[in-house]
């Protein structure tokens, strides 16, 4: 039998179930969970913040882990075979229709209406289709990714989800060599996106956020600046910004904070012509007021949203992430390692900010 | 001596002064008016709601004429000499300074610091620049652009700076064959917007705006379907778009109204991952409210801010507008005609949208 | 029983052979051919220069017809339902993987090595999967496009894949609004480039073609100047282009002639830092010489292949031939229709360039 | 009186001549020559193969000293003021005219056809505007960097032009974080090409290029993998790239080689729709051959040529190497420091590749 941890509804505390060993299709893979990743969507679920979420579930959406079974002999997407052992992570998304409209001509497949998501979109009844379990079922068709042998799990992981996106946003965000960069937001995705545009060839990197113990992880993951969020109020962070940035504001800035008011702060710290890409507003939080002539036409902005990430980037990052992970200490970001049963008292250390990225170890 | 209009300071009448005519020094042009522009610009300059004007001032940015006299033998920019009786129109925008970060650096002339323009920064005490005037002086160095034998001035200055400005906008937007199209507001930048994308290959044009004459002259633009605003409340003005898009909204969308709630409803009017350009906001006219989750992250949009145009806007819209000033009516949107003593009516006219576009003929 | 045109081989005569009606699966479409083209590609077929050919084949990829029978309820990409009688054509480019590093990373989907070819990559031993066939056979999963009430079936079998592939080409050139265009080659490529440039904002196209018939054929397709390549060499036709565009060279220019040697020249009427597209060289035809110094890196060109299309091209390119076909004489483009039974002088027509376009209406 | 090398003709010996300080007029800058280059445009200009110089010329294109003087109180472009002893470097490429249809339509402006160059285009007869001297006079207009304290003229000299053209170079590929990467050529501006993707977040770096010694000098620039084209055949290196590129050829491949079959070569190792950059061909030595359908149609490929930098280049790259100047053995490459009376032997060192790169120091 294969303990998982389950969340039968909002407000409802996590119980460990037992499971039946899943049955391998052709093309399918059985995981053994070396870890699994707690984010804010996790607590999002609990506080049931997304919508038409099939509870009971077994949260948990980027893991790493090992292979247990394949069904059949499988290929990677570089043509390498798959072996019992191997170390490897998988794309959470999945059933990417390439049938739709967004996904066949909008080319935009993070909006395709079909995809699943390991972790939210499942049911436990359909499955081990969530990281908080001994094994993880991927169903055929999953797309995985071998972490190979110069990425320790613990440094992956230390990143989850937020890796994967904020490699989608500097990729996207336009990012050039020699831009000067600020990052809004010093949680995993901010992190990480310092990290990333550090890797891209920014010039130079203003992390803004808060509190203490994140920003000293901002200043290690290549961050040149810091502006700590507290004790100012907007319009001086955004003049801290200015200050340095030969009073033009920054040509790149990439929001990954949650907060709407960032935002509003984060144009302001745009320079005319530059780009704003925001990435962190991943439930509504609300509304924020802006003015459409200074903010947006005037300043001859470029904005872009990003949603999610598709396979290119998973596939880019975990290769590029194979070049800088020993470059940076990824794996002291990971505040805490919890235990299967200790998932009640993590998702609140989540919620509460008590560590930057809480992780399971299941096995 | 040379009459001229003049507007001595915000809230003050326009009055007829006497000029020398101008000493036309080496590269500089005597051009005789046949036309300019009245333009909302001019209502704002009127009601002073722009900075750093150097009243008294000869309004008028774009206009219309013939070559008079050329200080020295001249060309275009495309090899060929400039002679007495051309009819040409010349870039209002002057002094770019190509020295500046904002000109070599981000490539983004139209924020240079360093830009004069006709009619705007321009005192009446340094000479004859700025349009209501029988005769303008242009300094060496200003660009022109001959008209050639197949544009009719009406038809030119029917638009005005809005012909030149929506070309900007709609080659920014990033507009491509096939794509559906809305454009918001149909003053003469949403008309001339409209006009230019059909040009560029939209499959649909939808226009959004009022009142009933300026819908009419949409659809003679080249609009498919128009959405009259009244009657309509902002929701409703939104579901008419989507019910015209197979229910997703339009592939791209310019804002082309002055009025703030255009944004606001506008990027609702975007499909996910859409592009919606803002174009009209050339004041400020107040805040919006956004909710940066549903209308800028999850929607993976693309925004774009448009301001101004530069010279390669002002070529390529000259050399496209010689193919296609016959395909469309666009001398009609030309309300009405007034001498240089009507200045003050006409402002009035402008402002109260009793016309589409109101033109001066000073001589 | 169906009948149906097979090549058995290279060099083989077509001969007509009767087919079992085909069992129509779940998501499958049996379509009642009214029209298949013959292209330059069956040519090619008939003389066994395309590898890995299953012969026996059903020749014919792009075609039109009408609903026959559906295997359930089934919609198109927009959501519209199909209904039998209904007049569609089919992306004749059938297994798209969606799981190789070209479709998920690369993105580029036309060269991913699993894609399956109507009329050309399946056996006839298949199934009816060619459209020199009274029925056509869609297999699950076959993208289609309702042609709709305004698209009149010989307007757009006179394109056939031509109409497709020159769709892309003028999509991937980066033409705007104003841009001078050449393009190389009067064939049915050729010609609807021409329309599509047209379409697209061109300001001015040169096309440079032979013979007559297909001269004349560019100027009704919007071509604005002609360059007839007989009697002129390549020195000359390139002189020619210059001295039409200010002696520049065009700002894009997209090859469509299936000669090598009009790479050579292509490059060479293509301004400076213009656009040079290379679309029409679909076998191995030979090499050629260019001087890298001169051709590729002081003229800081940027230089396009172009392969195929994907279906977002197939979808954009119906949806606005939908708005031009009536503004174009594209029924006239079609030389010659053939019966099913006289495959081998149409193929022969075909290669002789006798005929612009030539198709084949089997029932 | 001031000591400058002077070539006064194709094939002569460059002599040591005394030039009058020069007046420094409002805006000048004279710069006090700590190093300039010797780069193969000089065995170039040496062997007449660059056309319209006018000999005498005091050669030295790109070069760093210290301000001697300046014409009134001068700023940088960030708004810093200049001041004397200050370490600059500056943009060799002047008058730049932004009147013409390059400048300004094409926004091309590394093909307007006035700029001038110092050190190749100006006559000894017109002033110290070449580096091979120990003053240089700046006039007004010429954009200047200042290197701060973090660049050591070593450093940045190391590179000459080529760690300015490599800069573009890298830019214009179009090279995205994760990317696999050639650099084909490793003298100057492939070994900064090789730091620069380095910096841009290249995932692998393969090189390829001779001697030994320079091969050395591309591993510690940041090369993974390298490939001494010594022994093998074209075919051969092709296949030494697709093997350590999973089959497909790199994602961007940059040539640095100035050998035309670089450029025949160069395309088979990109990957289907990878591009393809080259900025090695500064002059014309021979034509290649080439398969359109092959090499460019089938292959989908985007190929670029590359001429020169501009300013926004020049400045990126002095920003960017701030940072990055202390993590590579930059001036280990200066194999040699010349003096002002040594030219005839630098030049002959710079011809026969026995240096990497050569600097003089005229003080």
């Amino acid at each position: 039998m294969v303990k998982a941890g389950v969340m039968s509804g909002p407000g409802e505390k996590i119980v460990i179930e037992e499971f039946e060993e899943p049955m391998v299709e052709a093309g399918g893979i059985v995981l053994k969970t070396i870890y699994s990743e707690i984010c804010g969507t996790d607590v999002h679920l609990h506080h049931g913040r997304l919508s038409d979420v099939p509870y009971p579930i077994i949260p948990g959406h980027v893991s790493v882990g090992t292979i247990e079974e394949t069904g059949g002999k499988l290929k990677d997407i570089d043509g390498n075979e798959l072996k019992k052992g191997d170390l490897i992570s998988f794309y959470d998304v999945h059933e990417i229709c390439n049938e739709c409209w967004f996904c066949l001509v909008a080319k935009a497949t993070t909006r395709c209406p079909h995809r699943k998501v390991y972790g939210i979109t499942y049911s436990s009844n359909e499955g081990l289709l969530g990281g908080w379990s001994e094994l993880i079922y991927l169903k055929p068709g999953v797309k995985i990714m071998p972490l190979g042998q110069d990425i320790e799990p613990e440094d992956f992981i230390s990143g989850g989800c937020g890796l994967l996106t904020s490699f989608h946003a500097v990729e996207r965000s336009g990012m050039k060599l020699g831009d000067e960069v600020v990052i809004q937001g010093t949680g995993p995705v901010g992190l990480f996106a310092i990290a990333w545009a550090r890797s891209a060839g920014a010039k130079k990197i203003i992390a803004v956020g808060s509190p203490t113990h994140r920003l000293e992880a901002a200043g290690a993951m290549g961050a040149d600046d810091i502006i700590n969020i507290e004790g100012l109020d907007s319009e001086e962070r955004v003049e801290e910004v200015r200050k340095r940035t030969h009073g033009r504001g920054a040509d790149i800035v990439i929001e990954c904070s949650g907060n709407p008011q960032a935002v509003y702060e984060g144009v302001k710290m745009t320079r005319d012509a530059g780009n704003y890409l925001i990435v962190g507003q991943y439930t509504d939080a609300g509304d924020i007021s802006m003015n459409p002539h200074y903010d947006l036409n005037k300043k001859h902005i470029n904005l872009f949203g990003c949603w999610g990430f598709d396979f290119s980037h998973f596939y880019k990052a975990v290769k590029m992430f194979t070049r800088i992970s020993n470059d940076y200490p990824f794996k002291n970001l990971i505040s805490k390692t919890y235990s299967l049963d200790e998932a009640n008292e993590r998702l609140r250390a989540v919620e509460n900010f008590e560590v930057i990225k809480a992780v399971i170890k299941p096995n």
